[in-house]
């Protein structure tokens, strides 16, 4: 079946103008002033909103174990939130542990997914040990159409890899043309840290940030810069959260290294202070790198509308009350996450575009095009064009409303945004020309969302 | 009359895909695949071929006087050669000096535009002096459709502002919605450097250079960025030469004031070496800021590469082999220019995309999206859109061919980059939906080139 | 007659020893142990004390007519809270307007001071405009013993020198061997922003701050580090406030520019909070560059520890309650100054090196042995060593205490310190071998302090 | 007996006077004008030259096991080679690897100097791994007299310690007041470059450079200033060899990090085309970092002279032709090692000093005075006050001659800095108190040298 999407005002990284988008199966095929449509389209007014490219969460967690417990959400839940906030795709972290088997740990991720998505998907395959075997398999994988790796400089001996094992991930991507994304921070330090404040009695979420100051974000960017420079491998920093890590990273993009940079919603938003509150209230501000100092704020924004940050992702990953609980005699036990699939584009709209701190096509390019391109999926995902996914967001700038967990579509029993105003939401939503959400219900298709197969990129 | 290109690969600063485009009169009405045209529509085949949006040199001289001479080019011959290396639109700096009247100097200048440009141009406008006459002749100039200033911080008292000037204009532009470009090199430095070598008897080109060292130009840089800040205007450095200048930029970026780069092809790929050549040979090279040590050039290649630098222009001005030798007996009197509209697109894409220092979409966003949008262009130009001016460039990425000023279109005796390779020029050109270029042969109409009104942007 | 100072701990920049001190006339003759010392030697017992050189005050200003009014020292006064503090010597500006005769300046300074203050000085010769006739009386005045300039970049029209007269002032002191210090703020941007805000109703004290922003003050910075790096003069900056203009400066000496850097003790301790306090309070912090966010106070402690910051001045210069009140309508006119020749040395020594910010040899470095190297008093001040003038100050770190206005010594009805504890205090200072301050009293002679010659030095 | 030294020119850090020096015993106890000596007194006529305090050199190889075989100086032909060059005290790096008992090892260097050295001595003793054992062997050797640690971070397996290793030990070092110097070079880098390398063919000294290049030293550098930010100890960055490591080095300064920069005499004044020049030629000029671009040694000479480096040492550790030849097949079998423990004084006075590169006071300070206060030896040495050894170098500022391996004392059979000028030489050497360099001849006494006890200290 055709769908016509009428006078609309399309806005891409860098187009504005008004025309009409003609859909024929799962794909844009024509883009025109006064498109006529055969019967039997579906056609949709967009007069006084704008259309938008699907938006791309490049970081979320969905199935993620964690000690005895698991984050909230399944791909089911995971994905119709995503759906109803406008994201049209997102890439999971496939994160099995250094102590199970690689492949098998891709099997079982893949799974959850599959059949289950309302949107489609894909993953960052994480490299948490690197021998052989792995090398072999990582092989596979990237056959299997995954074209991005994720390592963690922190939590050693779980997810962390070594200097050896990093460089070893580093030119084999840099063989298979795959992109490297990194959690940077200093994994001793962070685990010394922890056990000295513990040893001191200081046990509660204010002492989160503490075990994990500035400097050792800064540390872990430099590192895997030099890492890069030394490897020729490409890389991507995931959830940078501060001034001096964002320095760092900017020093190496200066002098040429392939560096790109994430940044997270929580942290252009949300500052310690929120994880100092005491209680579970603190606790439920509890992610990695923390919650930081104020100042560091603008910093983020500034680099944000300058390009300096590429994209803005979530780190979503919910976890619930009772499980943030966990960590009440330790805050290195409380589990991680500032769950924000849903609310990230309406937050950065409303925070950026329309309180004036982000020009409207950097908006686009930093939740969707640069992050399509950057793994693989552009020009099939990220842009509004003849050819392309019809994965397509008609937003409504009139829109004035909070954010509350009592409306939220993802499974949790709060919202870490709570009370926050947007100033604009998605009337309609897409999934390869199929409508999803309706005047802002939900009537998505389970199981339509698939793994999306990427090709190595040689930057 | 209707045309319509077919098959081509549709690569604009975000999106890269096969479609065709339908042109009726100037405007792109329709992009699609398989599209079909009524009887008597102009269909040209772009198979194997890139559709370009029209480029945009931001930063050419025209119609310049210098001493007793002027500048070779009129927008006759200018705009002919614009086009032939698929320019399409050009922003000439309208530059009377401090002596003379604004309004006269712009009626002036415009004048010599009307009816003799082969594609559409605006200016920016120099602010040489402030007073209330000049600042309400402004007003007016901007009523009249320019939205851009250009400041020199150097050439004190004949194109120079004082910092008094400088902020005034600032306030103006400010006030206006109108962005402020700037020659940033410090007046006083320049010109104490001149007197003392030539005092010493340093008369030659290669002095040139030594007149107006990096820390100069960053000096310049620096103070425009301060006065940005206080007063909250959006700047623009204009051909930013150097690493010491970039390092001076990218630190007030950093720091969130609005300041977009330029840099100008020379720089990327001509070195201070040139003008180390003596005689008439090395005067061919002398431009302000002048050629620099070669190590700059990949800071400047990287910088693009990452989007620190916005824009690549060419500063264009073209002076003949007599004319430089105006300045045999003291460097200083040596007519400044190292002309590049034709060839700037295809020297960027040769070193930048094809020989793999620059990723296409951020070569088209640098020479021609990114102008349009600083410069109040967009989406009219710099994009291909439905609605948007049909200015296109079918561009075949097969041709090999080096540079010569045997064959250029450009007024003009040599050609600083005489024997350098191309690997890709422009098939065909439209202006506005009619071919200026065919086959690689110029076909276009007098006069067709337009002054396109711009309106006040409020960054 | 002889001196002999017996059992103090000998504290230089570089040396800490125990060891007697034999002084000769104005001289020292001799260290040692257990030194004898001839019949009628005063002798001095300092078991328990330290003995440090005369400390050295690179900024003050004795003579200051402001408007109808003068600042509230002379030489009298002002010498002897000098020595009450452990300075036993200082450098006044000598700062003749633009609009006064240089030489005739120099001589009415010079009369002020001879036969009227207790410790000796010198002058920094302030260039308040440059022609032919100036720079010959600078020659003479050179000549006369001065080697060092003073510029202003602010106070345009009045003490302000522009870009062309800082040439040829670096150029003249290039010459002869003279080191430039430099009041760093953009002239233009202070002018305008003052007109800016008053002109906004903006007339109270809490405004002083804003119209002279940190920015400002590192713009001046970056130009003046730019002019020596092209005349290969020698630099220093005054009173540098503030992160960004640290910054600046470190740029500078990382390339090798002779730069050198004072701050003056009140941006060690206040902060701008003090000068918005409303009303007169406030007023009395009123100095340029201003009090700044308190968050540079950690950037400027760092950088004195590690040697980046070079000396430690005052700019001292007292204005009382009824002399501030003259700017209640417009904080432009509220003369400047948060004079502390008398407490320097104690704050220093106490929120520096009691207090564990700050290397014992570090603070004499910076509160005296640098200065004297920079301004050529080497060795004849600035350590503790034979052949050098015996100004010495034992000084007792026993002492426990508070600043206050009621027991101070410098003519003025408060001070900005007031309350401030101090943990040390001299008991004994000598000037050229004349006990001034014995036992904490004052019993110095008035006349005994001599103009110092100095003479050119080539860096 | 007692020793009288007239007539000199005494230099220190921060003093420079015509006195004389009166030592009894080992030790300087007093200095004054026209001293008289008991007859008995060995007197000693200084008139035209200066008179140094005995320099230190914080950086030598003597006891050296490499492979099978051993650096080439004993603890006699060593401390005659520092003494004939002016090196009155050196530190030496106590190294046994991490397969060997630390304190077995500390015993074992410790009797290699033992009754055997000419001049005093004392010792790094590196940390080389860490366990409760070797933490309880380190208190002892601290309590013996050792207050400066030493890891490497790179040399992985052998002398290197991993991360948790690095922050025990920093953390044990800040506990017993213990100063820890750093090797900063990425281990995992240089291991697998180096294996890149060999396997590519690249087998020669040519290799050497890009198998450590400078991103990696400066990687090693910034991490090492992270571990002292988050432990509170202070640091020591030794033979800093390039622009990058050094930027890292100041940032952290900057932030208040307590970290000290060496550099050693090799890299001011030879680069990288040394070990470019083929076969054992190039051989000789191996040693780690490797000799690096040239363009970074104007950026060390910067450095010293604003005092961002602190001092200035050798790495001393000399392998002669035949030994460096056992790297003939593999650059990594080189020996590393340039020798200077004789030249560095004469080297850094000459071209810092006499070539008008270097302050005097610098001088002394960065070979001499700066080593004695970072690491407890102040002003026990370091200076020339009352009090203090007797080390004394009497300096003749009027020699002119060249460094030839035929006229060293070195036990080497080249001289590495072949035929480089100097300007100056130690024409009398005293050690504590006795004169071991008599008009240039060696006349010292065997076994005078002593292990120097040191104190802990609390930065």
């Amino acid at each position: 079946m055709a769908l016509l999407i009428k006078n609309g005002e399309i806005i891409t990284a860098d187009s504005r103008y008004k025309a009409d988008i003609y859909v024929e199966g799962e794909t844009i095929t024509r883009i025109g002033q006064s498109l006529e449509a055969p019967p039997g389209t579906e056609v949709i007014d967009a007069s006084g909103q704008y259309v938008f490219p699907g938006f791309i969460d490049p970081h979320v967690h969905i199935y993620l174990p964690f000690m005895a417990t698991f984050a909230k959400d399944t791909h089911e839940t995971g994905s119709k939130a995503a759906l109803m906030g406008g994201t049209t795709t997102y890439i999971e972290m496939c994160a099995p542990s250094r102590h199970e088997d690689t492949l098998e740990g891709y099997q079982l991720w893949k799974g959850k997914a599959e059949g289950n998505s309302y949107c489609d998907y894909t993953f960052h395959m994480a490299v948490t040990r690197f021998d052989d075997k792995t090398a072999a398999q990582l092989r596979e994988i990237v056959k299997d159409g995954i074209n991005s790796f994720k390592i963690f400089l922190s939590y050693k001996g779980f997810f962390g890899v070594d200097d050896g094992e990093m460089y070893q991930t580093l030119r084999l991507a840099k063989e298979l043309g795959v992109i490297v994304t990194a959690h940077c921070e200093n994994a001793e330090l962070v685990g010394q840290l922890q056990q000295k404040l513990l040893s001191e009695g200081k046990t509660g979420p204010e002492w989160h940030e503490p075990s994990r100051p500035e400097s050792v974000e800064a540390e872990g960017t430099a590192r895997f810069a030099t890492f890069l420079e030394n490897t020729g491998a490409t890389g991507y920093v995931v959830h940078l959260s501060c001034k001096p890590a964002l320095d760092a990273a900017m020093d190496a993009k200066a002098r040429g290294v392939p560096l790109f940079i994430e940044s997270v919603i929580p942290h252009f938003l949300l500052d310690k202070t929120y994880a100092e509150r005491g209680g579970v209230e603190a606790m439920k501000y509890i992610m990695s790198p923390p919650l930081r100092d104020k100042r560091n704020q603008k910093a983020l924004w500034d680099a944000l509308a300058m390009g300096f940050i590429d994209t803005v992702g979530t780190d979503h990953c919910p976890f619930d009350t009772a499980q943030k609980l966990l960590g009440k005699d330790a805050f290195t036990a409380i589990p991680n996450g500032i769950p924000a699939i849903e609310d990230r584009v309406n937050l950065l709209y409303t925070y950026g575009v329309s309180r004036g701190n982000l020009d409207i096509h950097r908006f686009v390019d930093a939740a969707s095009t640069k992050s399509a391109k950057l793994f693989g999926l552009f020009p099939r995902k990220g842009t509004i064009a003849v050819g392309s996914d019809a994965d397509l967001v008609i937003y409504d700038p009139s829109y004035r409303g909070k954010i509350s967990a009592a409306t939220q579509s993802v499974n949790n029993d709060y919202n870490g945004f709570e009370g926050f105003e947007i100033d604009g939401k998605p009337r309609v939503v897409t999934v390869r020309g199929k409508v999803a959400v309706r005047d802002g219900q939900f009537v998505g298709e389970k199981g339509r969302g698939k793994l999306l197969r990427r090709e190595p990129m040689y930057f």
